[in-house]
């Protein structure tokens, strides 16, 4: 369902691409192609969602027998590639952002298209929708393509892009959300050759968000905050993150791309999490942790590296009596 | 003398409430109740800091006898409250919610009433104070009841709320003072739960506060910052803390709520201190400590969770040397 | 190159200074001088960075004859001063102040000249030049003497002063770009003793800069970020840090003043770097790491004290086994 947005809503399409179109853009790039379809392409797609009509980006080799959509798939490796349109590429990423960049305006690259109105003291997108009872204040900064729903309360000096807002979510000062994500191949710096970040944030109903936090949009999906959750103040949320219901993140805590975390969440100041973990229902992180691992369910986590609160507690004592002998 | 703000400066009385008005509107949630009184509400209580003619909210049971202050208690155990008026409610937060939304305006709500004129590129509110000394910058946001002395200087896209800012401060760019604490009931999350935050931040004079900072205002009480702190870039301030004179907070330090600082503190960058805490004078704290216990004077800390700074070294010390064993 | 700025196109000069007017100046202040020339003073210099016709402030001892510039040293110990012109003082860091908020304007002085004019709903200085192709979002302010290179998007409620932006960089939402440093002494605080900040940040072509970041100018000299970087969101970089090209840094990474920072530099999240040290070319950086010395070339660390990953890795295997016993 989050992951249902209208991605040209947000991101207007800069020319049609069909298939055979592609070659010629790829240019150098291509090593091998198989393509023998002709399908319009219609859209961009990750591995956890694909699209019809899409394009998948794929560095490691996968299974993607059981998706029986209409795919083109850029690949660094072929093996067992019989069964899909692909083309092999000399580089992944780079092929990534030629082609979006060829395909879609965004934020990152120039004229990226949009109109502003003034409302009370705010810029606001012709191509947004704000419901009439949204309280939004001054000088905040409300993009192309982005919802927000009853109720809702966005303070002052905050910019939304790429977003969509539920109902009853409270957004502080100083906050930005839908920024970019941090994502590139680090063989490959610099600001020009930052991969396309096509994504949104999606945030659900009675969410709190406190001031001058970040909180970026999905590279090609949704960074996704549930139900009734609370973000304390200068929360960074990153690229992919999914976040379920109910989650209590205390301040200054910086949650890596693509972090799962489960309901109920409870999530001390100052801590962070590494990129692409799982963590369960149900968790409690105490403050300045550092979490390098999946958790399970109904863990109480400490430390850095994070470990069972039970066992980190143990070893500062361990600690202290070491000191007095 | 900096809890002797006036509420209704920064948060307009919705409706004055008589003491007997208080039963319909918490229905349900009254267990017992001992009123006999009639005294018309004026403000409301925290313990620390007991207003005449007031609502307390008491989660636990407290000695209230030394206070002769008019007042009615919101209590969830009944013990030994025969000496004062009182509400026994099923839910002390909830009934503080319900109450306090009834009761006042305050900017996590709908409707909050203030009008801006605009001055050099900022919105100020018509219900603030800055002196004709002070230099404000661009795209900042002055708040209702907001008041600012003599030669201070705000920079640009700053939010100041809910603030008395001494004379001599200085704040920097895109910081946030007087924004909401991150203030509910563990058990009742969502944006709409979130217990109404009525106190302000008072700043005293010659402080300097640096970039991407946030400052939480206090909860019924006042956020403080003592005399000649200095603050650096994106330190974030929670409800209720308060910092005596002299203080030196380096960036990205995060001080949990309700936290006291005495004066003469100098704090490391990317410290983080646990709630409630006491710190003495002259404290200095070094840099990525995690401060979970109180402080006495003139101690010198380091470490997660932060120990006397000798011991620290000799532990790390101590790991050195059993990595070579 | 980086410290050829011109610094009155930043920091407008109040006055110029003849040499033999500084001894009324700092009036009580001197306790012996040499003085004999008397030279325009034209300028402020560092020790790294010593231009002709400027004043020197010296804390302690160092070796000035193999400089020929013309210049005078405010110095607080004399001890063979006899080849150069110097004031004895019996406070440098006061006289520092005394001499350059008499000398310049700076942002945190009051009465900055500076002239606005609107595009684009953001604020732009009549003293800052950007090139007609550079992407401006709204709500943003563009300081004196700022020039911006090629192609450059600024983004919404950035505040970018004191500051020389190359070509093809990008800075993102809510970010401060040329605040102040925080620069003074321990033993006097409050705003009023801060030490004029009057150095520039330099950011190099094909930078990404994250949103809500901030990066303070330097002192006296330039706050540097090389080719090609890419920084992340809520990153804080200090005054006079000198980061070298193809650095890559995590969300939340705090770097402290002066740190050099070599080239091809890849940095974890939530890291934090004392300040002074020197950090070789191709380190990594762990997340959360606390770096508290200098670190050669090619090195990977993690940890606080930050120590070889390998010896970290082992010490939290020895840590688990103690737990095991």
């Amino acid at each position: 369902m989050i992951e249902s947005f209208i991605r040209s809503n947000f991101f207007p399409i800069k020319k049609n691409l069909c298939l055979n179109e592609l070659l010629p853009l790829l240019g150098d790039m291509v090593i091998k192609s198989n393509i023998s379809d002709d399908f319009l392409i219609q859209d961009i797609s990750s591995l956890t969602s694909i699209r019809n009509n899409s394009i998948l980006f794929i560095e490691k080799k996968v299974d993607l027998l059981n998706h029986n959509k209409k795919k083109l798939c850029l690949i660094s490796n072929i093996d067992n590639t019989d069964d899909f349109n692909y083309i092999q590429v000399k580089n992944v990423s780079e092929s990534y952002n030629l082609i979006l960049n060829n395909f879609y305006y965004h934020e990152d690259s120039s004229n990226f298209p949009d109109e502003y109105t003034s409302i009370n003291g705010s810029h606001v997108s012709k191509y947004s929708q704000i419901h009439k009872s949204v309280n939004l204040g001054k000088n905040s900064v409300i993009g192309r393509g982005v919802s927000i729903g009853k109720n809702s309360i966005i303070k002052n000096n905050v910019v939304i892009k790429n977003s969509i807002i539920g109902n009853n979510v409270v957004v502080c000062d100083n906050t930005s959300i839908g920024t970019t994500g941090f994502g590139f191949d680090l063989n490959k710096r610099g600001s020009t050759y930052l991969n396309p970040q096509i994504g949104i944030v999606y945030i659900d109903n009675n969410v709190h968000i406190g001031s001058n936090c970040t909180i970026d949009r999905g590279k090609i999906d949704t960074t996704y905050i549930g139900k009734n959750s609370m973000i304390d103040n200068m929360v960074h949320i990153a690229h992919n993150v999914h976040i379920e219901d109910n989650a209590c993140i205390a301040a200054q805590t910086g949650i890596s791309g693509s972090v799962f975390i489960g309901k109920n969440s409870t999530i001390g100041g100052q801590s962070g999490f590494a990129g692409h973990i799982k963590i369960g229902d149900n968790v409690i992180v105490a403050a300045k942790s550092g979490v390098t691992k999946s958790i399970s369910d109904n863990s109480i986590v400490a430390g850095f590296p994070a470990t069972d609160i039970k066992e980190w507690k143990k070893s500062i004592i361990r600690q202290k009596k070491n000191g007095h002998k």
